[in-house]
């Protein structure tokens, strides 16, 4: 018996190269956009522009904050193995786990487990209201956080979330999910007794949702929008090199505490 | 003193967030590709529509090879590791080292080193030949591998490399690197006794070097690159699982050799 | 302000380093084992030879199995990146997660949490029976598995199992977890209705737990210990290489299914 | 055809493991120590005690330096993404590449080619002083090197390397490479006009190579070692948190530079 591998995706022969049954070279190269691609090779359906310009902001807006742990941790990494670069890309993904980059996968699960159990799916914000009322008293209840709400630098309002709301507006692009989140935010502070931002990373894990990308996978479109953020940072890291002097502030400022004496 | 840590990427504070000297949610979001993006973050400089027509076909070009090493070492990793996507991707992007990615970079460096030895820039294919005859025949004499010549599968013809060709044509960003690799694709048969097509990662390798990047980041755009294709590979392996059949296969093979006596 | 960073691990001067409060080159090096160091190196307290050879049985226990997902990953990316070992290793690494490494550290927070609930701690092999049969019956009725239950190879026994109960009993080191461990195994036939193995991963958990390690890093022993395991496979790819066989054998197999048609 | 894969390393069916051609619960565990087995498993030949003491004070000499790059990006990692324990520990091996974990191995490459190259084998001081001084020699004309040569703090002498020359006398494993290493250290100074301590991972590469260990492996014992320390680094994270406070200590200290105008 011979195992077979079922694929979609690449495959080559002494000719010609197919990606998503089609002739890579003479279908794609040059036609689709990057983002474009990505976006297809996860769903197998090709994306409008409407989908792609919605990703594609989605993408913008996650791909660089600057100095992160991540960010971080693939300098110091690029310092000490300089000749090794996907190590060094590696390095920062790694980092791309619940507590940073999780709140976009986070949010679009949270928001398709309230959905999926509402026995209607609400028409107006009237009925979004409501729903996120209970999604939030019973998070509250749970002594669970709700995903996406709140941020450590901005505190009132993250810039990103209304001009996300609002291309997926534009591009007609704004379902349910993105709905519900809003909703979230107006209705959070009655339960919460304050005010939180819906924050960036949130709004991104609510439109890829609407966008029908699997909720599983939501993390993985913050990681491939690091991964390009991760190659700015090396790239200045290679023109202006600042990992070797956050290492000698910190192996400098080691306060040696002896272990307790056995 | 307090040490300072230069950047021009991504900076936020409470009200805004800064990403190239531009506020990320009114002047990128929405308005600028990923792709145009990554290049920027790299370069610092915006790039013209032509450049990033360019530099998507490469992505595009190098996204997805189907069941490479690397696509199958992150389906395994995913397989053992499921609630850590990062590490499935992280995994494959480690791959991408000098054997198989490696060639974008190699080529890239490898143009560039010739361009720079010589002594006038050629302005034609004749002049372009020349120079290609003289570093086939150095990187032979020292017995070296010219990067970007021959492909295991494609042996006769890459279809990536003249439609990329066609596309810096295109976008008049058809540079010295590109035409110096066309030359070595015409004049390696003199010096080898048989004649190899030009591979498509040493093109990308060509065309990126062309783009202005830097020489020792070239690897990472493939990196970038195959990040959505893993981002492919998974969503593919969440809907059709094959990577327990792989370890199957594999482990139900295995033939045990006693080690030495001793 | 300048803040210090505080550590007990190692620091070096001009003319010395210290590592644990003691003089490396002095009083550690050909003096101490490496089990015995990276014991001393998480709980701060140097430990008692029982206490390593206990220790050292577990890492033994958990260091290769094969042709495990993890191993067959190093292998892929070594072979793709021969130039970067740290690569090849870090990748086998990551697949340690939930599934297959994950057993280790679950049955030790699953042991530890059973404990810690219990009103007093059991004297005896009867007191021990009850809180296994209490154990059993809540995670049965919350649907959940008891980790280090069953085995897909070892389906009657775990040969793993019983050698690391009599070690730990040698040492004196049998302490609550492992008691209530082996409770387990009694007591689960007559809330489950089939008789289910201990397994050797889920022992290592109880056995760890037992020596005072945190439990939030038992994975990172199995890490260790794989970690020792994925240097004799890329050794043993040096000598006798496979994976480039395991790609063939995937890629050559392929079998190209159509995305659906748009 | 059925392919099959051959090992020597691990492999079980339902009742027992065979690790090495033994039966890993009756022959291996609680009688095999952990540096012992890793030493093995490379090999595939039981180690001698004297191999195993020489072999563990190496994996003790390399374990943990303190706040090095690949510590912080571990501790970093672990901040961002606490639930994927691989993925901190997997980062910070990522940093053992060419610039700190390298040198073992190019010291331990170095010294052996100079062996090979050598007509004869030196038998006494004398004749490795002589081979000591071509090599240093030839190293300097080509503009190179000598890897195991000098260190950034330990200006004058490396605590670490007489002990390790003491321990491979004591155990009789005082090898070619050690010797030729020594006498470097003898005849540099007359060569480069200054003298330079033999630091300690280039005497642990001479000793790992008079170990008889494949020399291209010789990083991988230095990623053992330090998958030991690095383990420690993340226990003492969960115990007193420093990561948050480098990453503040960065983020908030960029001092933004806007990219040149375009």
């Amino acid at each position: 018996m011979n195992r077979e591998y079922p694929t979609s995706l690449g495959a080559s022969d002494a000719d010609s190269i197919t990606l998503l049954g089609h002739d890579l070279a003479q279908d794609l190269m040059g036609k689709v956009g990057f983002g474009e691609l990505a976006l297809w090779m996860v769903t197998l359906k090709r994306p409008t522009p409407s989908q792609v310009r919605v990703f594609e902001a989605v993408l913008v807006a996650l791909a660089d904050h600057g100095f992160t742990p991540t960010a971080i941790a693939a300098r110091l990494t690029y310092l000490s193995a300089p000749d090794s670069l996907q190590g060094a890309m590696a390095a920062g993904l790694l980092g791309g786990g619940s507590r940073y980059l999780g709140v976009t996968e986070d949010a679009g699960q949270f928001l398709a487990s309230v959905l999926a159990a509402a026995d209607t799916m609400p028409t107006d914000d009237v009925g979004f209201d409501e729903l996120a009322l209970t999604a939030v008293r019973s998070a509250r209840e749970a002594k669970k956080f709700v995903p996406g709400l709140g941020h450590p630098v901005h505190k009132v309002r993250d810039p990103r979330t209304p001009v996300l709301i609002a291309i997926a507006e534009e591009e007609g692009l704004r379902g349910p999910h993105l709905r519900l989140f809003e909703a979230i935010g107006r209705v959070h502070p009655q339960v919460l007794g304050r005010t939180l931002p819906l924050n960036g990373a949130g709004t991104c894990g609510a439109v890829l949702a609407d966008l029908g990308l699997p909720l599983g996978l939501l993390r993985g479109f913050a990681l491939l929008a690091r991964a390009a953020g991760l190659l700015g940072q090396i790239a200045e890291e290679q023109r202006t090199p600042i990992a070797s002097d956050i290492y000698m502030a910190v192996d400098r400022n080691a306060a040696y505490v002896n272990p307790p004496s056995e």
